[in-house]
């Protein structure tokens, strides 16, 4: 499926970004994306026990009421704060509210970046009448710039497609650099779509995506007090959805899935100090769960990630993750390794024809496959990584997340 | 208990090093140690599947003999080598005990180094009659030395305790400094006693003091191909240690636990790059598995690692690391955190007290705790790490392990 990487306009979302000088710098830092009436939405949060104020927040509104606002700062996390952080994440929603005359619910907020500082509310407040004024549907690419922390590109998706007739869009951004482990939603991350659709057939869609996107990505294991990802449909379009067992929702849960994988690897290619994107594509397991094992202890090996920074095939490195994986009773001699098509080792030494020059070659592009096969069945999961570089260490050394 | 950092000599086992070339530089890179006759010895290995050729002709060996002769050598682990390797750990044997006039299986292999590179069993051989020409009781020094790969300094540990006027002494070395996580016995260790004991008591006295010393550190969660741990007994001291229900198993044990202990420390505070030695200490679990699992998400999150080398209190951090370590019902309110005693957060917050200076001065310390209590029981644990440098990164993008 054809994804752009810019974002075609949502009938019926529109979006506002302003500077609240919540950042240190001059860079706006508050976005708001308004729904239309009779827009649905899903949503799914953190599954981390310290979940910031805005989460607690937000799964609470969304309870109550459909959702009609979210409104988002970039800068301060609200996490970490007691009760507090939940009064001010609760005020920032009633100032909103008051200004259009609905009730606080309507509105979810959401906030990213340094943990344990106070949210300055009245400066979120100071920007709302023009955050009203200035929405638009066409704002995604400054939305996309404005939920931002260490990020260094914006992330926005779009799709397009027909069905019987029918035009459906999805367009989605997303933010995330550090902090990104997959448990649930590993950032923020904002998807509308223009077709007719009800909640829970808007929340199986959700889910499936993320299970298959932003699930499976790993900058470095660490999984955020404020994830979030909103799935939003305005039902402005011309797609019809009803139930999930038909060819118009299996067009709408492609779309969404292919956008929201776009923004997946777009967050680990961006990860914090990242240079290479690389796929842990692990098969022949006997379970999903002993891929996934394996997958994430060669994703997460701080000894692999250097080798990837390194551009060293170092396959010992490779072999003694898989082997600590916690697959008790793997055949060691049933496991090969491949770069791209290079195969590196087999039967649980390097392969008879290894060229650590083809290897080499394979390593020094920005993105490739690390392919591992079990040899013990048919299962196979792709997990997707960045190398582990001299920049990570110095960003989350001089940054105060 | 005092532990002396240099090595006082065990009457029975005798040490040799040589310069084989196996190491691209001009040090020792061979050891060898011998033991008496009617010495009895214990040993763990790595539960890494891709265990190394030494670890499993070692094991073998252990079944088959009492062992005489430990054969060790740096800069080469003979990993990832398939059945090529398994004749050269086994070949190195033969040509030891073919000079002592004893079977091979007398002889124990170990290898630590490079991964996925050939053994040169001739270069070993060379100098084995050197080696065992030159073997002396007062040698803990130089084999320290000589087992050395990143490690910056050589570690040694010694014990001696007075019994019932029967004086024991315990000594031992180690040597480790990347590929450190705790799963059962992480690098090379020996450690030999003077008492008289029997092979299955010191299993046991070897399993205990494991489990609590070398099983306890991290420096990066990657478990190696080759670790293993011995511990010998000469006999020839004055102390009788029979079965494990008494006085004088208890002095043993915690002589050997000691000396275990130190040799961890002294490996994690020397963990590759490390600029500080830390202290997880979690305390108030339910279980010692959820105490464990804590401490490990903590000493294993790469973000809170940064910090400790930034010296930077980042309390955000650590208890993102304890929200997502896998304790579904933790009640965040519950949790508290200190570094030393300086309290940092309680109820799921920054101390009303905290003072961001106090919490520096304590990180620019060495060494110090970090404490969290749960608050919901009574287990607890200590796992010891240390923090992720520009160096971590700098010596495994550019070393060949």
């Amino acid at each position: 499926m054809h994804v752009e990487q810019h974002a075609k306009p949502i009938k019926g979302i529109r979006l506002a970004t302003a500077c609240a000088g919540i950042k240190q710098s001059e860079r706006d830092d508050v976005t708001l994306i308004e729904l239309n009436e009779g827009a649905h939405c899903a949503a799914v949060f953190t599954q981390n026990r310290f979940c910031a104020a805005p989460v607690i927040i937000a799964r609470r509104h969304l309870q109550q009421s459909s959702p009609r606002y979210l409104l988002i700062n970039s800068g301060n996390a609200n996490a970490g704060m007691g009760a507090i952080g939940l009064e001010d994440a609760e005020a920032s929603c009633v100032e909103l509210a008051s200004r259009t005359g609905l009730d606080k619910s309507t509105v979810l907020p959401f906030s990213t970046g340094v943990i344990g500082e106070r949210l300055a509310v009245s400066k979120v407040t100071a920007v709302m009448d023009q955050l009203l004024a200035g929405l638009s549907a066409d704002h995604w690419p400054a939305a996309a710039t404005a939920i931002m922390t260490t990020d260094t590109v914006e992330k926005v998706a779009s799709v397009q497609r027909t069905y019987a007739g029918c035009t459906v869009t999805v367009t989605g951004m997303a933010k995330g650099s550090g902090m990104i482990h997959p448990n649930m939603a590993t950032m923020l991350a904002y998807i509308a779509t223009d077709a007719n659709v009800e909640d829970d057939v808007l929340a199986h869609c959700l889910k499936y995506a993320v299970d298959r996107s932003f699930n499976r990505i790993t900058v470095d294991g660490d999984t955020s007090t404020n994830d979030a990802c909103v799935l939003m449909a305005s039902g402005q379009g011309e797609l019809l959805v009803e139930g999930t067992d038909n060819a118009a929702y299996q067009v709408l849960s492609d779309a969404v899935s292919a956008v929201c994988r776009q923004l997946a690897l777009a967050v680990v290619a961006d990860g914090e100090g990242a240079t290479h994107l690389v796929h842990i594509d692990v098969s022949g397991g006997q379970s999903l769960a002993e891929c996934r094992c394996v997958a994430d202890a060669v994703a997460l090996s701080p000894l692999v990630k250097t080798a990837l920074f390194a551009e060293d095939p170092n396959w010992g490195r490779i072999l003694a993750a898989v082997g600590r994986a916690g697959i008790d009773d793997l055949d060691v001699d049933g496991v090969t390794l491949h770069l791209d098509q290079v195969l590196i080792a087999e039967r649980g030494a390097r392969a008879a024809n290894y060229s650590e020059q083809a290897a080499t070659q394979v390593m020094q592009q920005k993105e490739y496959c690390l392919r591992i096969g079990l040899g013990r069945g048919a299962e196979e999961v792709r997990i997707s990584t960045c190398d582990l570089s001299y920049d990570y260490v110095r960003i989350n050394a001089e940054y105060r997340s």
